[in-house]
Formats: C-alpha cells, structure tokens, sequence
C-alpha cells in the first residue's frame, strides 16, 4: 500500500487566518486564529478506511512529503523534509517583532542574591470562604472570568496542579512491571510531587480500562508479569483537610482524571460515534464512555469500573462529611481525555448525589456530547468552567473538520444530532499574552496542562498583558515540551529520571532499583478501604495532622 | 526544491546478504552481512551537490517515502510510513530464529542476593609485564588475536573506556553556557566516571576547532557567552600510575580521542578531499586533518592546534619518565573520528619522538588516508590495531560507494592514489555473538563504543560463542542506544542525568545548578601546566596516592 503523503502550505495572510485540509479530493475550511495553513492531502488509499476526524490529528505525527512557504525561499539543505511537522510549523511561524521582557541572562541560575528565586512560588492565600459559592461556579462564573478574579486564579491553577500530578506520577516506563501504575502510594502522592501544599489529602486512586478498541491509550508493560494487564492508573479522589476547608468554606472532594500526553496518544483519543447516555436524547463519545464504564471480572484492578470506583468513594466522603454536618462541594477536574472523563463524571453524580454543588475544571478538554447532553448537564446543575487556550486544537477536536464538512461524511456522523457540542462556561486564554512562551506553532506544547497553568498563572483580562507578580515556577513549561523562549535558559523536557532508575551498585553494575514496597498497587489494599468504609472515618481523622503542613 | 525522497525495498534473500544503493541512476553494490536491503534514491538534485558518500549516510536521518517489503504484506495502518527509518530496518530484520541464552526475568533488578550482580564488572588483574611488548602491538598482535588473548582483551577494553570517557563526560546541554567541553575538572575526570580503577591520571585536555567547515562537528552553546565560541574539548592525555605501570611493564602515555556520537553528527565526519602529509605521497581526508591541525589566535582554547597541545604533552612525559629511566609507551585511542584523529596523532608522533614504542587502538573508526599513508605508517613502526564490529558500516567510510563507483566520481576522488584505505591489523568482531544484543539492523547501536566494548568483553575465537564468564556489565550497551534484548530489561538510552540537571530549590523553584568552579574549563589553567613543565613532576607525584585505589 502506498503511504500516505501530505504536502504543506503555509501562507501568512493579513490578519485572518484559516485553515484548510483536503480529504478525499474534497476542501474543508475552518478558522484557526494565529495558524494558518493549506493542509493538501494526497493519495487517500488509508482515509476510506477511517473517519476524517480521525485523518487530520494524523497530520501531527506523519512527516511531510514537502515544505513550501510562500513568503520565504526554499531551503535549500534537504533538512526541512526531515523535521518533525510540529517543529518545522514552529520554526516558520515564528515572528520577528516577538517581543521579550524577559531577562537576557541568568534567568534560572541558582543565584542566591536574586531575589526572583528566593520568592516563594506560589501567591498568598487568602480566605475565600465568604465567596466559595462563587469561585465554585454556583452564578456560572459571570463577572469572575474577565478579568480574572485572583481568587479564582488561584483556584483554577490548584485544580490544575491536581491534573498535573496525574501526570507526573504516572509509571511510563514499559520495562516497569508496574508501567501504567502510579509511582507512589496514596497517601504520599502529593508529598512526592511537591503539593501537600494544597492541603488536601488522596483518599482513593482510580483504575480504568477500556472494552473497545481506544487505540494507544493503555500503557502497557513489555513485561510478561506485570501488576496489570488491563487497567492503567486514570486518577484519584482527594479531599480538602481541615485548614484549607477552613479557607475555602467548605469541605472540599475532588477527582482529578488523568489525561494523556503525547500527539500519538492524544490524536486517538477522539471521537468514533456517539453513545447514549442517561435516558434522555444526550449522547457522548463512545470512547470517552468506554473508558469510563468498562469492567471485567477477569482483572484486578477494574472488576468494578472507573465510574463505580469513583462513585463508591465520592458517595462515601460526601456521606461522612456531611454527615459531620459540613458543607460539602465535589469538583472534578481533568486535562484533555481527562476533561471529557471529569464531565461524565460531573453528569452522573449529579444524577446520583442529591443537593451537592458539582463543578467541572478542565483544561484543554475536546468536546465530549451532542446539544442534548450539554443542556441536561445544564438542568441538573452541572457547572462547568473550560479553561481553553486559542492555540491549543485539541478543544476543537471531535468537530474541528467535520463540523465544517458535514455534508460530505454524514455516513459516519449521521445527522445533526451528533455535532458535538462544549459545555458550561469557557475562559479563553492567548498563549501570547506570555512573554516567556515561543511564538509560532507546536501543537504538542500548546496542548500542555502545565502551559495551561503557566498563562492561567498571568492572566488577568483580555486587555492586559502577562501579570507581573505571577509567581507560579516558570521553568515547569519546559517539563515536557520545548515552549519556553531560549533566553530563560530552560532546557527542553526535563522532567527525567537520572539513568532511568538505574544505580551502580558496589559492585560496579547498573541495576533497576525496585519500587518502594509501599508503592507498589495493590488490588486487595484498595478494597479493603471501601470494604470498610466505617472505619476510613477513623483514617480519614489520621490524615488531618499532615494536612497542617 | 523538491526534497529528497526514498523508497526503500527490504528483501531477504535465502542466504546472501546484500547491500545496494541507487545514486545517479548508478547502483552500487556491497556487501553487508546479516543486512540485505535495497534502497533505491529517487530525486537527485540534491546529490548533484554532494559527494556520493555524504549522500548515503543521510539516509538514516531521513523518512522513507514508502516501505515495501516483498515477504510480508503491506501493512493496513500508515503507521510505517512515519517510523524511523533505522527502526523499521531494525523490526523487519528481526529473525524469529533468533536464540536467547539470556535469563528470562528480574534480570538487573537489585536482587542482592543474585550473585550475578555481586560479581566485580571487571576480570581479574594479572601481571603482564613480561609480555607487555607483544600486547602493545610489537608483532602486530600476530597470533594474539584469534583466539583473542585474555591479557589483550582486557588492555582493549581499558583503552576503549577511556575513549568512552570522552563522551559520558562530555558536556552536550546547548543551554549551558559550558557546551562542548568536559563537565570535569582532570582531576577528578576518571573518578566521577567511575574508571580510576584502571590505575592511570588525566595529565591534559585537549581541545580542537576547526578552521574547514566540518558540518555539524561542533556543539555549540546557545548561549552568547560561553566559555569558547570555536572550541570542543576534544580528548585528554593520561599516564599510568605506579601500580599500573608494575603491572604493565612500562609507563603508559594514553592519548584518548573523542568521536562523534549521533548519526546527524558521524554521517558528516567524512571525506571531503584528501590532502597531503608529511614530506612524502601520503595523504590524508581533509576533515580530519583539520579538526587535528586548525588553530587561531583569536580564540581562548585554540591558540595552539589540538596536535600541538597533545604532541608538547606527550613529548613532556615522555621526558619526564625517561629521564627517570623508565620503559615508556605511547598509547592512542579513539572511536570513529577519534579512531581518525588518533591515526593522525601517532603518525606525527612516531615522525617526532624517537624510540617510542608507539600503538594506535581503534574502535569504528573510518578510513583516513591513502596507500602511501598506510605504508609511511608501517614505516616509522606505528602500530595499530582496528577494531571493527562487521554490522558497523562507519569503518567502511570513505569508501563503502565510491570504491565500488569508482568511474563515476573522478572528479570527486581524483585517480586511484586516492582511494582510502586501512592500515594496520583488523580484529573483526560480529555482534551476532552476542545473545544479549538485539539482531536487526540498527545504524547507531552497532556503531556505539558501548557496543564494540560488550562484544570484545564477551569474543573468544570467531569460532566460539560469546564468552560465559565475560564481566563487563552488559546494561552499559544501552546507554545510549537500545541494543539489549527486552529480556533484560534495561531501558534503552538510559544514561541521562535527573531533570536535565535542574533542582528544586527552597522556594519551590526549578534552577539550574552553576558548574562547580573546580570543573569549569580556564585556558590559563591549562597553559600554567605546560608552562611550568618542571613543576609537573611534583603534581605527577601527588597523584600517585590515587592511583593505588
């Protein structure tokens, strides 16, 4: 079979920019501000096989066949052909007049006397508890958003750190016998990462597996025994101790969904047909279902589903908590896949859980439902808050293309009923309001949860540039993708193990260290805690000195 | 322009592997054991420009336009067309046949109680004194190599990890104002490398520039001020202590040269022209004559060339141990380019010092220069020993096209005086030994120096299987590259440091660590060592304490 083959134009019109692809002979159009390109497809043999929403995010990893720029000579070394698309789309749409004020050298230099460094990384914090019903969503974040309430900020960046910890501690090593697991046991999750600063504490990990054919998105194993075949870690329940409940008004459940990170994972994560959910007319992507719903009693970790599990353990804390006569709020929170995940979730504990204020916080999260979803998440009070950046496309995704070209795919999409649809509010954020971010185009580090976090952390309106006592860490852009300009000195994804967990032992050999005891999953520990569901009341209190921290 | 484009035919004919490339309408042939392939270049414009041995090496950077395989059918995903071209070469060639001795599981996990991994990585030292001669090389290693003599073996693998010192401490992060030198000071180079057990002392670094341009040779800082803007730290010179040299029989003057590392980097280390050296018809490929022979005023490193530097070094100990009436050596070695420069090195040393018993040990390395250089080298006695794993197509460089095309290219290659050739004794080894390696073709892995050293640690005889009681830790070939069976679990590439060197400092920010001045690199520092010759011999001796570790 004859590969696929793309060739690229670039062209820079005055200031509206759109964008195109040509699929099976036929043009589709949609607008994408700051990007503009001619994607020209050619040599269609694979894309009869496969949904065209599926064909555009395989631009992203494909190389093209051919650059050609309009505005600029040819190169004429045979490099161009041989970079990454992201990378060339990168270096091209760079512009010149990109301004900087960043400082021209030993930015993140351990200088003790600069005083940037000597500034704790986070910004006061400050009782909200008169205002939680507010920042948590209860008006539907009208006049908090532009500009940014600071209160607000500040919340939305530690939902945020929430979702970022899914990440961080997830087990990507396929040699692991534990990959797909996370690094660290429950109760030092956050120690590990740097944010029991939050003061929260995790009550419940999350395990999720998926019936259908989700492609890619299981990290598995190269390892014959392995703690799991089926299920990766998806996320974990948390709750507020007793200091930030203070701070924040009440006492606060949260789950956050892990996503996924990488083009070649997250392109696959899209849409294959719509699914209902509930009784009505609403229905979501089936995938996202799948892999919110599947169990199978062969396993050991998703006999129950992702759905059950989490609901079981939010049920439980709600119960305790109000049980203690405490106001009690759940917010869910997710980057990319894990957005989608977060608003199924929202949808059914807001049919389950009677009286209880629900709100969703997601980042760079694709869109999940048709029209008739949205508005039963609406009736049943569903807040929503969707923290979008203009550059990032996976927000556009399912819908990107075919919205657009409906009429040429309705075999797949059927009727209009299925155009998926956004929820809830959405807080639209320009990466170009930062002056630490390249310009030009990278599609992986635009979709980033940490960039997010990095231009939630400066925003202040729309009308303003980057905040000036933004705190947050700058350096955590470049964990995993190369976004931050050259002058901060920041190398590119450097977020890594040294020698990938190997150590030289005394007798001069490099071995695998193994994990922690304490660390490694296990089934039977998990459910001995929702077995027991009285007695966590007692672990629960256990929890509470740590959470002083 | 359009840019390049290949199509590549994968063939397994029953037995005979071949190699064949189509340039120019032109097919050339070669030999390759265990690789049978057939690229076929399309598109040549850029060629016309280029040196046809040049051309095949970009190969292995660029994405092939189509895969086809003739025994296996087209694969239904588009999947192929985006994996790198050395990796698909590496999955296609995978023979099922393939035998594994190598242990099933927990392999290098840190079982202590495994004794595999409480065995010394190194074998026993025995004292070679009486035959030292015979080892350096004094008979051209005439009946030592096959069988390969216990004793030999292990000075090739002591000389192999020198040369492999100068690439695990080599300092590549470009956003370190320090790129391209060493991350240590000389004194304590062999120490953090955990190599002092070897028993010698880094007396001087070498560093080079070049003057021609050597496409992508040089790392760069991308920082406007660095410690050079034109230099590399190149290699260093070494001396036996005391204990080793009893047991050597002489003291030992090592001169390790570093080589390039990456594909990008070594497909452009190659042959431009040749160009004369010496008095008489030798001549040698321009490029590395120039990295050996290039300096300039203006810059801090290069104000005298790297021959210089290492020639007045050599020459200084060389006095120093003689005077003292000590049997004195002279060691070089070197992998690819190194293997190049270190040619260079003892040609002009065996013209310069007198009475010098002078060895070249090389690993990988490509041809350098022409007939007559090969004689003058036999001539003044320099003797050298080439290392060459048979799956490694750099040591067929110059030459592996043009040798066979010879016709087509006189204007490039001149007459037949120019054709480049080896010198010295060839001990060949075959990576198929080894049942640890992956079998597959995989450009960079076979060239890597890790691999060359696993394979020697383990050869017996070419009619032997891989030695049983062979030492050296095998997850070292993974360093940097992914040559291990999954069996043993090593994770590929794995030499990298925590967070790209980035900690967390107390205020919760990411920073990057100074260099400890101790290992930043000073060119006074150096000169004052050449300059006070006479007081060396007082900090030769306070290195001995060291060197009976």
């Amino acid at each position: 079979m004859p590969p696929l083959s793309f060739i690229l134009h670039i062209h820079q019109p005055k200031s509206q920019a759109y964008f195109q692809i040509q699929l099976l002979g036929t043009w589709s159009t949609t607008t994408m501000d700051a990007i503009s390109s001619t994607i020209h497809h050619h040599n269609t043999a694979a894309a009869v096989h496969r949904p065209v929403s599926n064909m555009f995010p395989k631009l992203l990893a494909l190389q093209p066949l051919a650059i050609h720029d309009s505005h600029s000579k040819p190169k004429k070394s045979s490099r161009s052909a041989v970079e990454s698309l992201s990378h060339l789309l990168h270096l091209r749409m760079e512009t010149p007049e990109q301004k900087l004020i960043v400082q021209q050298s030993n930015w993140n230099l351990q200088f003790d006397h600069e005083e940037k460094h000597n500034t704790p990384a986070m910004s006061p914090r400050e009782d909200v508890s008169d205002k939680w019903r507010e920042i948590h969503g209860s008006q539907d974040w009208e006049s908090l958003l532009n500009p940014l309430h600071p209160w607000l900020r500040r919340e939305i960046v530690k939902y945020g750190e929430f979702a970022q910890a899914s990440y961080d501690a997830f087990d990507f090593d396929s040699f692991s016998e534990y990959c797909g697991s996370c690094r660290y046991r429950e109760n030092r999750l956050f120690e590990k990462l740097g944010i029991s600063k939050h003061g929260y504490k995790v009550s419940k990990y999350i395990y999720a597996m998926s019936q259908m054919d989700v492609p890619q998105w299981l990290e598995r194993s190269r390892i014959a025994e392995t703690w799991s075949k089926d299920s990766n870690w998806m996320g974990f329940v948390a709750v507020s101790g007793d200091e930030e409940s203070n701070r924040i008004g009440r006492r606060d459940v949260v789950v956050a969904w892990r996503g996924t990170v990488a083009p070649s994972e997250w392109y696959e994560d899209m849409q294959r047909k719509l699914e209902p959910i509930g009784h009505g007319e609403a229905k979501v992507e089936r995938g996202f279902l799948s892999i919110y719903t599947s169990k199978c009693e062969a396993t050991r970790y998703n006999k129950s589903s992702a759905s059950e599990q989490v609901m079981e353990e939010v049920k439980r804390l709600v119960e305790i908590y109000k049980g203690r006569g405490e106001e009690v709020s759940l917010t869910i929170t997710g980057h990319s896949l894990g957005g989608a995940l977060a608003l199924l979730n929202a949808y059914e504990a807001a049919n389950t859980i009677p009286n209880l204020p629900i709100s969703v916080i997601s980042f760079g999260a694709p869109r999940v439902g048709n029209i008739a979803f949205r508005d039963e998440l609406h009736q049943i009070g569903v807040k929503t808050l969707r923290v979008v950046l203009k550059q990032d496309v996976v927000p556009r995704m399912p819908g990107i293309v075919f919205n657009e070209s409906l009429q040429k795919f309705d075999d797949f999409i059927g009727t209009l009923e299925w155009v998926y649809t956004h929820v809830g509010a959405e807080l639209r954020l320009d990466a170009g309001s930062s002056p630490y971010l390249k310009r030009g185009l990278n599609l992986l580090g635009f979709h980033m949860l940490e960039t997010y976090l990095h231009v939630v952390d400066g925003f202040l309106s729309t009308s303003s540039t980057y905040r000036s006592n933004a705190r947050r860490d700058v350096a955590l852009v470049n964990k995993c993708c190369d976004m931050l300009v050259d002058e901060l000195r920041i190398p590119p994804c450097w977020y890594q193990m040294e020698n990938k967990g190997l150590v030289c032992n005394a007798h001069g050999r490099w071995v695998k260290t193994r994990r922690d005891p304490e660390d490694i999953p296990s089934p039977t520990r998990d459910q001995e805690v929702h077995v027991h569901g009285i007695e966590m009341r007692e672990s629960c209190e256990r929890f509470e000195p740590l959470l002083s921290v």
